[in-house]
């Protein structure tokens, strides 16, 4: 590290400026803020979204960073040496829709704030520092579209299949846009141009909310799979059908569900979770016994051995309730995503210079995906958390405490600091 | 009884005929029958249900019957003394959509054969029979609107605001079909009018046939209540929101659903039925934690005191579970309908008449509606089931078999002999 003078040529210690990170927080809302219901529309590449992405190439000039848009519509701006490989703090601009004013833009805010302080402070970094905002991270058309082409995991079947819930494809929004839709399997960066990949965001859930902590370090992204579930059994008239004569499907589906606590409490960890977010019955009719039930099973989980034996536990629970309730069951796997590690030795400074500030923190798994787990196979990569209220988030009463979000950057700058010597 | 001589001026112990049974009711499965599912659409005061009505009142007029469709549109055909209280066999000639051949059918063709049956043995009643087809019993605009006429459990406000599922006007219907809406007001038979109350009907559930018995002596109709019920919760993510800090909506259903066997054992009988047969997770997203959960529940039972308790067990449960899942527990209990008691008389009769011709029985409760039910509390009033193949009824594939039916028929013919003296 390069401690040089400041525009006024005096030297100082780096600091955060709270009411900055504030202003281009609430600036980026502004993008596709909805009066009515408070929410945020900015999915990827709409023209909210690619206007926050012209509005941050301002910012970076205002700061005087070299900035671009590559092929996938990730905005780059760089600080610092204009050779060798680089810290990338990264996050993405784009919302779901009716989404809170924090969620990923925070990420991208902190590291814009991480460069400011840094030239204020008059410091010249000695390894250059990327801020990046990534591209269609929520999944209109499928999600992390930046950060998959940013470590090689796109591919041209794939960009000329890719169409959002009304049928609109891909390609024609990233024209629309003004990009070339196959600029995006350009936009690759190969392992030896990231010195380190770093991302900050709100929680998205209840734990640190709830236990007071300030910092969640990230141990990984919890794998994930997804089950469509189909019980079949015999709609019978609700009156007619003594209860012992009856094959419910619901009641499958029932049992199954009862046996989840255990099913964790056996083959998981405290890190496991397994979700039936849907059911519907058919015919669905009050009167009418459910002669068929479909539903789905996420599952999650931090180790993939664990997944496999959590999968395994469900589907030997529903055969087995499907041959007692005389049921027929059947389900297909509609997507395994590994989980994804954070590198330990970034785990290892963002709890020293926690510890060094006094931040309360825990290490924890992340639930949901972030652009991160696909720099975790890539290079060495790390994120961390600051508690969301309520734990609520893709929402319009998303919220965190600017205090909270404070001493978040602080620990990102004191890390950055760290990293870039 | 007076037995006189038949046409050709001889006495002959009288006679189901099943072919005339089958061929009657093949005739009426035309009307309104569709070749591609196979099913019967005939819905109450439909061309297709007003075209059987009057194919049924010309067979009437064959047999040499008085005979007439009053305000409700019941075709009413009159066998035997014109003057003093009848005894009734009806049920009704209208069927669900794509519903099946037998499903009321049975019982008015049945009437119409008992008085073949006893005009071939030139048998001539001392009481008069009256072979009654009811209008709209399945409930397109609420069901059994004829056996309420005739009960008088009609009124003018309830004619006016009734409609299908379409928005389309009871009152236009009727208008449609030739009839003058508030004529149903006048369809009302006087208890001093009927001298018994009979219906032969297919089960529509699957006892009799898995157990291979003929006859089903119905000893009532169950009261039925229904519920919509609502848990609220918290929307979460599936994936960053712990097992342990959720508020899950749909488990609470869940863990409902899983004490309803232990509710039945607790409080009510073997004839209780308690089912839930719709569910809807709102979001109802695999990503994401239930926030909400709606689902009815139907109970029944043939005791309303134990309905009652049945109720309050369902109440008691779903709060405490509430509680404990921190939800928040609201139904609304759209319906609460008593049950009907039949006759014993009429059941001894039944089961005598079994007996003696060495039919299989057994006395049990209708958990379907029927239009015995308004006549119950009029009349004496008697019911009996033959078997449904499987158990299945409103489908296409409803079926029983003809010997069932013409040992059905046997039997109802036994006992309106017995009754007519």
């Amino acid at each position: 590290m390069i401690i040089a003078g400041n525009t006024l040529g005096q030297i100082s210690a780096p600091a955060i400026d709270i009411d900055r990170i504030e202003s281009d927080i609430n600036a980026i809302a502004r993008f596709g803020f909805n009066e009515e219901d408070r929410g945020v529309y900015r999915q990827g590449f709409s023209e909210e979204d690619m206007a926050a992405r012209n509005w941050l190439r301002e910012r970076f000039g205002e700061l005087g960073m070299d900035h671009r848009m590559d092929g996938a519509g990730n905005v780059i701006g760089r600080f610092g040496p204009a050779e060798g490989p680089a810290i990338l703090i990264a996050s993405h601009l784009d919302s779901v829709p009716a989404g809170g004013i924090f969620d990923g833009v925070l990420g991208v805010v902190a590291g814009m704030e991480v460069v400011r302080a840094m030239k204020d402070a008059g410091i010249e970094p000695a390894i250059p520092i990327e801020v990046i905002a990534t591209s269609e991270e929520e999944g209109r058309f499928g999600g992390m579209l930046g950060a998959q082409a940013m470590t090689g995991k796109l591919t041209r079947g794939w960009l000329d299949m890719a169409r959002d819930e009304h049928g609109y494809a891909l390609k024609d929004a990233m024209s629309a846009a003004g990009l070339d839709p196959y600029g995006a399997l350009h936009a690759y960066r190969r392992p030896e141009e990231i010195h380190a990949f770093l991302e900050i965001h709100v929680e998205q859930g209840p734990v640190l909310d709830m236990e007071k902590t300030t910092i969640g370090i990230v141990e990984g992204i919890s794998g994930v799979f997804k089950w469509n579930c189909r019980l079949i059994g015999k709609a019978d008239h609700a009156g007619t059908a003594p209860m012992d004569m009856r094959s419910d499907a619901l009641m499958g589906m029932v049992d199954f569900a009862h046996e989840i606590r255990r099913i964790i409490d056996e083959h998981g960890t405290d890190k496991s979770r397994i979700t039936i977010g849907h059911v519907a019955c058919k015919p669905g009719f009050p009167h009418t016994v459910p002669g068929q039930v479909d539903f789905t099973i996420v599952g999650r989980d931090l180790d993939e051995a664990v997944m496999t034996d959590l999968a395994a536990a469900c589907e030997r629970v529903l055969s087995s309730i499907a041959r007692r309730h005389k049921l027929h069951f059947a389900y297909e796997q509609m997507s395994w995503l590994q989980p994804a590690h954070c590198d330990t030795g970034l785990m290892a400074l963002m709890e020293e210079k926690a510890k060094a500030r006094g931040f309360s923190y825990r290490i924890m798994p992340s639930g949901a995906g972030h652009d991160v787990q696909f720099f975790c196979n890539h290079v060495r990569a790390g994120m961390f958390f600051v508690p969301s209220v309520g734990g609520i988030s893709h929402a319009p009463d998303e919220w965190t405490h600017w205090s909270d979000i404070e001493r978040g950057v602080q620990l990102l700058l004191d890390c950055v600091l760290e990293l870039a010597t």
